[in-house]
Order: C-alpha cells, then structure tokens, then sequence
C-alpha cells in the first residue's frame, strides 16, 4: 500500500470524529458508470469504504442491471443504495453534453448533491463533463471567478503539497490564479489542518520579475493578500515540499501532473529493461521489486484517488479513469473528509467576509477622508 | 555512462566525415568562467573533448591566471587555446548585465563568434546572459521572430525526442510556436538525420479544440503548414516517444524540464529510504545500484550538455550550471555536431525560401486573377 492510500487513511480517521458528533451519516454519490473499469470497480470502491469509514453511506448511481450482475450472488451492505440512471456518457463525449441527457449517472448524481439527497459526489468519469454539470447544476460560490481542480503531490517531506489548478481553466487571469491560492490555502488549514499554510507561486525563476505576464502580475496580488505567500518557485521544486500550496493556471497544471504520470510508465519500463541484462541484476530486481513498486506508487495518483473541485456549491471530487478499487474507495474517503470538513461552507464564509471588508474600508474611505497635514 | 553521452558521442562519430572532408577545424569558443564548478570543470570539459573530436579546437574564454592555476604542471594540448577574459559574470546577476561589461567571458566568447574566430559557442554560464548577448550581437536569422532554446528527452522508444522552448520566450504567439516547430524540425532533419520528422504540439487533449487560446491557434498554423505535423499530445506522452520535435511555450516547456530534472532527486532520495529498511533490500539495492543509477542518469539533463539556442545567426548552446567536465565536453562535442551539419544556414536558407515562396505566391495571386466560372 502505497504512502497516498495511508494518507488518505489517516486523514479520514483524524475526520471521524467530526462525523459521529454531528451524529448523521455522510451520504456520498458515487458515479457507478464512470472510468474505465465501470460498474464493477465503483461497486468494489463502494464496499472497501463502507466497511471502513463509520456513518457513511454510498449511493450508488448508475445501470441497476449491471450493477446488480456486478454484485453476483453476494448481499448488498445497508450502507449502499442503488439509485438507478439508465444513461451514461462515454469518457469521449463532449463534456457538455452530459447537460443534455438528463438521464446519464453524472447528472442524477449531481442532482442527488441539488436536492441534499447526498452531501458530496465522487466520479471517475469525463472529467469536463463532471466540472460543467457541477458549474451549470450546483453553480459558484459568489466571489469565486473560476472553480479549480486540486490534487496532492508527493514531495520530499513527510507531507504532500497541494497543487492546484490541475485542468479546469486555460487562459487564467491573475485574479484567477489569486482565488486559487485562496482557496488552496483554506483546504490546507481546513482539511489537512496545517497551520498559516504556505503559497508559493509557479514560475520560471525565483525573481518577482521573471515569468509569463499573468504570473508577474499575480505575483503582486499575492504579495498584497492576507495568504501566506513564500514566493515564486521553479518546477524542480514542486517535490521539494517548499509550500503548502503552489499555484499555477490550469494549462501548466495539468501538464505536470500528465508529465508526472507519464514518468512512471517511463521508470517502470527503463527498470524492466535493465533487469533483463544479467544474472546480479535480476537476482537484485526480484529483492528491491518491493521497493521500487512502493516507490512507483508513490509517484501514481490514481492510487490518492481523486482531485477535489474547489470554488462550487458543494463537495466534488472527480477521480481518475484508471482508478482501481483501492483508489476509489479512497476518493470516497477523501470525499467523507470534505463534507465533515465543509471546506464548500468555509470557501463561501472566507469568500463573504472578503467581499465585506472590501465594502467596510470603501465606506470608511467616504466617511473619512484621507487627514490632511496639519500644517 | 548514460544513454545520453552515447547518444551524442554516436552522433559526433557520425559528423565526424563533414568536419575531415572540409578540411579546416571546428573551432568551439568556451566561456570558461560560465557554470558552478568554474574554470577546472570548463578546462577538464575541453580536455576530454579534444581527445576525442579529430579537427576541434577549442578557445578557453576566461581569466588566464585561474585557468593556468587549474591546469597545473600539466601542459595545454595544442587544439586548446586561452583567450583572456578579466571579468565573469555571476550566475544571479541580471541577463542585461553582461551587455553593459564588455570584458566579461561571455561576450568575448560571443564576439569570437560574430568575427568569425570561433564558429561554435558553448557556455554553462547565465542562460539569460548567454541568450541575452547572442541576440543582441550575433542578431536573429532573418523570419525568426523568436529565437528559442531546445533540448533532448529520453524516450521509451530508442530515439529522443526534441522539446523546444524550453525558456527562451514567454508569452509566446501561436506563430512563435510554428517557427518553433520549423526550426526542430530542420534540428531533427539536418542534425539527427531524421526523414520527415514528425511534429507534435503540447497541449492539454488530443482535440484540436483542447488548450488554451495560443495553443489553439497555433495548431490551426501547424496543420496549414507543410510540416509533417501529428496533432496534439498531452504531457503524458512527453516520454513515449511519439513525436521527433515536440513543441510549447517557454513557460510550459521550462517547467517540465526543471520538474523532470527535480523528479531525478526525489527518486534517488525516496530510493536511498527505502534502502536502509531492511537487510533483503539493501542486498537488493547494491546489486541494483549500477542500473539505477543508470536509470536516474537518463532522466538527468545535466549529463547531456546543453541546450541549443536555433534561430541566432550562429551556433550556441546554454549548458546546465551544474554541469560535470563529463557533460561540458559533451556540449563541446553537440556544438561540433551543429557546427559541421551547419544548422544555422539552414534555418537561415528555409526561412528564406519561405518569404519567396509567399512573395511569389502573391505575384502569382496579383498576375492571375482566379478564373470565372465560364458559365
């Protein structure tokens, strides 16, 4: 089990508390229809996190015929629900189009999240399908331009680093990428409880000068904020563990962690070549393969679950197509840690209380003017 | 010895016919000062080389007395010549910097070049310095708007791929990015001996309709031209080897490369944790260790040489700061590769028979009116 699923773990176990005070269930939808392994792995993902999260509840949306062939002879746990959809929108499909079939699994399990029927969503599905039907159907937090997907990258330190945004704009602007570092920063100390968080801003260089126009300009928003900005940091730092939380437009962002993925295609492969060479070295690979598969496994996210999506009315978690299982059981998990942590609740109150200071100092700057010299 | 000094050892061997049927001597100014290990890594880099390139000579640009001090009691082979040089530029300090410090290493190095005393410049100095000074003295090849830097990525497949830019531009236009791709394009075609090399542009989806606003306009320019472009690959693919030239924005292609260099550290310090953990996998490990350090050498950018500047009237290639005599010798030996397969003319003939094909295409437009319908 690789470092991320502990993570996740530990998170969810520090979380528990939370849910047994309020003494209501965590109700999460999962879309059953999403990824690449369908019905069958979310139905597996489903049962690994009931078992193990207290007062969870999973309803599971998607084809019952399919899902009940999934099931086999065995029962379904209490804890799970099937809520049928007849529909379900391919991993190529235009993400918009989810929005024009009513009856596909992404957008019952939205709605579930509309109505209150559920308290957050998890899908391993179309991931622009998933971010606009959550825009169009759950809408912004007000004061919030752009959502953002986050995820946790691994680093050198014992704790990851949050990394956002990792695909769902292009083209951002430097307010944009300010309201990222806002919201990265809440979901550190909210979710992973870290103290006065750390933002660092991606970059080309170390210098407030260097970069592209929008990150120079950024730089000085983040400067002027009340966010624990550390500055700019180059792309060779990302595994350092040098911030908390490092901001960059989503463009960047995904082709890192697309890069970072990649990579371990890339690892694994050079590795089985060399093992092939000679007797030592086998001899050698079969005693280190434990190691090294841990060390892959770092570097896999699929294996952490699933990108939060920060900024819309509701607790969203979008997983990658890939995931196994284990990885969506985990989404679920971090999915639980997200609605006892309410980060959705504490980005609107953060969001609210800016907008009215801003509104308090422009009062104040019209009932009192600036005080002239004396003399 | 990585797979990266034997790929440009190969290629050196194969140039080698040029530079004897010419008859005259590649002669590489190197800025001795540039790098952190200063003039003794400079001075053993050029040793190396020589030794092993018929018909190099290479200038050691930098100050005489600590060049003389590195050398020892040992003699300067003929084929290596000091060219005194009393100022060098920090790593830190400002790119314009250098313009303004007519006696620093870097500009005599480049002004070798422009009077025709060097044809090739190697400098593991200040990038910014470096490409600062060749624009500014050397002057842009006449259609390249902007000049960009390129590197080398291993890939699955035997054969790198070429990544430009790789920081030289930010904010790059949709038409930087396609005489991005034309000059790799010749790079791979005219120096790696390519046919018809494939070019691929970095985006964030294989659709046309996938990236941000250059991106998109940059693969409408892509398609129309005559480059033998394959549309869009996603940062995953970087390493698979999919495409001979793979182009991007310098903010973009500067981030993967540093975080690709950074990945290098995080795997070899995850690698020596794993190692202490037990007695099994540290056996494992020492039977392991020379090809994981193989492994690690190939994702290690530094062991390469360095990055050739296309598109300045000359040949110049920025090496890693951190660069190794090793690394240094094998800058020396690209920029001898790029020297006798005269990539500069090149880039220079194409850009030119571009404009008359355009002009004439516009005579032809003017001269023939488009036909009427006889109807």
């Amino acid at each position: 089990m690789g470092r991320w699923i502990y993570y996740t773990k530990r998170l969810a176990r520090r979380w528990e508390k939370e849910s047994t005070t309020r003494g209501e269930p965590v109700v999460i939808a999962l879309d059953a229809m999403g990824g690449d392994r369908g019905p069958t792995a979310n139905l597996e993902g489903a049962l690994i996190a009931v078992a193990e999260q207290p007062g969870l509840i999973v309803k599971l949306v998607g084809r019952q015929d399919e899902l009940k062939e999934a099931l086999g002879k065995s029962f379904l746990p209490e804890e799970i629900e099937i809520i049928h959809a007849e529909d379900a929108l391919g991993m190529n499909e235009p993400a918009t189009l989810a929005l024009r079939r009513p009856n596909c699994s992404i957008i019952k399990a939205v709605e579930l999240l509309v109505s209150g029927k559920a308290h957050g969503l998890v899908s391993m599905g179309n991931t622009g399908a998933v971010v606009a039907s959550s825009l169009v159907k759950l809408g912004k937090i007000g004061g919030v331009e752009r959502p953002a997907l986050m995820t946790l990258f691994p680093t050198l330190e014992k704790r990851p680093s949050i990394v956002l945004d990792i695909g769902a704009n292009v083209d951002s602007r430097p307010e944009h990428i300010l309201s990222f570092a806002e919201m990265g920063s809440l979901y550190a100390e909210e979710v992973l409880e870290r103290k006065r968080p750390t933002v660092a801003l991606l970059s080309i260089g170390a210098e407030p000068t260097k970069g592209n126009s929008t990150v120079k300009e950024a730089h000085k928003l983040l400067r002027k904020s009340t966010l624990n900005f550390v500055g700019n940091i180059e792309g060779g730092e990302i595994l350092h563990g040098t911030a908390d939380v490092i901001v960059t437009d989503g463009f960047v962002g995904n082709t890192i962690l697309k890069f970072a993925e990649g990579s371990i295609g890339f690892f694994k492969r050079i590795a089985k070549k060399g093992r092939r060479k000679n007797l030592f070295s086998m001899a050698g690979s079969v005693l280190m393969s434990g190691g090294f598969k841990k060390l892959m496994r770092e570097f896999d996210y699929a294996e952490y679950g699933g990108a939060p999506l920060l900024g819309v009315r509701g607790n969203v978690i979008v997983g990658h197509g890939k995931s196994t299982p284990l990885a969506i059981s985990n989404a679920i998990s971090l999915s639980y840690v997200m609605v006892n942590a309410q980060i959705d609740k504490k980005i609107a109150s953060y969001m609210r209380l800016k907008k009215e200071n801003v509104e308090n100092e422009n009062i104040r700057d019209r009932v009192e003017p600036p005080r002239e010299n004396p003399d």
